[in-house]
């Protein structure tokens, strides 16, 4: 298995990606090899400052160009073929590598996904997951947190069933419990969008549809897939992200809150698409780009995105 | 100054009620009465329990019925005239009370709003505001938390004026950073009614507004109204409170997080309408009502829902 990581994204890059990467590779299982993407003489530079000239499982491959976080998406891949994200892409869709990890420009890898591995057909919209920990154990799957500002109805109840197929395959969840993040209960509570997405996901026999949960519900435990539109799902997944800033901040320290820090599982896949494809965030220190990477083995040896596939067509 | 409180509404009344209400009539200034609405000989024999069967600032208004959680707003209005809510929108209508507070039907208390005092005209819909605390002191006003599921950018445009005024009057901010809640920074980020209300709000010279904020920033401190629709708001308001429940399970005490309780302020106003109305949680403590008529003497005092009137028109 080859997981190709990103050594230009973010915001600590390429430092905190190369420690990061030298962190999983001593952690993953043996047939994994790391595939760091970027420019070969800086990597090479840090590796050798780590005393890490040479590592069995991590592999270089070169890229000149580096997309800015704040570029234009869609004009950036085209002018940069040879960036790190585009040059990452172009191994994914020849099956060079099983999955592309970044902690670069959100927007850019989005776009890149959608050119090169193209969505799933059937898929109305690609989304991003998030994971949401829970306190009674594990993770709820949060999904969209941002790819769609805007959702339809119809969009919602699909998130909710590719929720529910991730959520079974690679995270072994035998009947997912996917909820409609609202705020009621009742059925015929929520703006016209939210209602609509309540009647289709009631009425979809393929997953396991237990109702609405309300934002105080967000940690409870209710649910293994919360499907929400992107704004909503964005808002609320930075707001549950900034609770482990906030007790750090205050000098409290938690099993649970630690669980809320991003870096705990380090990355959110995009969803709908043919491929393993991870992004994370722009502030990502090393444990989140080691714990973004063993979320990436799991996800490719889950096969989630064939599933998806499969069950949609 | 004469506050009306719902002796009936909350799931704990009438005695988490009455027990509020001796609480915050030990510590009101003294111009201030407090009026129980609700079955008189049940708010009676509950005083006497207290060792309190007669206090100088405590007058008791009878009302025969009750409006249950559940029931359909508008149909048990019309259907119990003499409920504690329907006499409390009498007495408020007929400026018997300045302030009509209740931990009831949170559907009753805003459409009895609406059919009795009106809203200010010019608003082009009323909404409740929720307090959230930041991390720098204080608390910013969040609108709207629930009322509109569906915003026009419009709304949404002038609860920043709205909550300015709010913010300015009652907790005597000098020009409040009004923002809008989004997933980005950028204006032209978001959903489509977030970018149409981010330009409404940016061409309006009688608010400050700031720019977006995003759902990390909900305590940080960066805003003194945070503008939302209703469904958004709704959402991150009770993620937000759930941080102090979920502090206390984990058995977590900090000054800051104690502050996201909601029995810290206690109550949320509805804005946009004639006069001062003032709702609170159905799960509603004896503290949580003492403090709801503290925030209803403050919001009197204040004129606020006057100085809204006189900037509409």
């Amino acid at each position: 298995m080859r997981i190709a990581v990103d050594a230009m994204g973010g915001d600590f890059a390429p430092d905190a990606i190369v420690e990061g990467v030298l962190m999983a590779a001593a952690e993953v299982p043996e047939q994994v090899t790391i595939v760091l993407v970027g420019k070969q003489a800086t990597i090479q530079a840090l590796l050798n400052a780590h005393g890490a000239e040479s590592v069995a499982n991590i592999e270089l491959v070169n890229a000149d160009d580096v997309i800015g976080m704040s570029e234009h998406p869609t004009k950036a891949l085209s002018q940069k073929p040879n960036s790190s994200i585009g040059v990452g892409f172009k191994l994914l869709k020849e099956k060079n590598v099983n999955a592309f990890c970044s902690a670069g420009n959100t927007g850019a890898m989005h776009v890149g996904a959608l050119f090169s591995i193209k969505s799933i057909e059937g898929v109305l919209r690609p989304c991003i997951a998030g994971f949401v920990p829970q306190i009674t154990g594990g993770y709820a799957v949060m999904l969209d947190i941002g790819a769609n500002a805007d959702c339809k109805p119809e969009m919602m109840a699909q998130f909710g069933e590719i929720g529910s197929i991730y959520a079974q395959y690679t995270f072994g969840i035998e009947r997912p419990r996917v909820v409609l993040m609202n705020i009621g209960s009742e059925e015929q509570k929520g703006s016209l969008v939210a209602q609509a997405a309540h009647q289709l996901l009631k009425d979809n026999r393929r997953i396991n549809f237990v109702g609405n949960i309300e934002g105080g519900d967000f940690f409870a435990g209710k649910a293994d897939v919360i499907v929400t539109d992107g704004f909503t799902g964005n808002t609320m997944f930075k707001l549950g992200e900034s609770f482990y800033r906030m007790a750090e901040q205050r000098g409290i320290h938690d099993d649970f809150l630690d669980k809320t820090n991003y870096e705990s599982v380090g990355g959110s896949p995009i969803l709908g698409v043919n491929g393993n494809v991870i992004i994370a965030h722009g502030i990502s220190s090393p444990l989140a780009i080691k714990n973004m990477i063993s979320l990436a083995v799991r996800q490719v040896e889950s096969n989630a995105y064939t599933k998806i596939a499969q069950a949609l067509n």
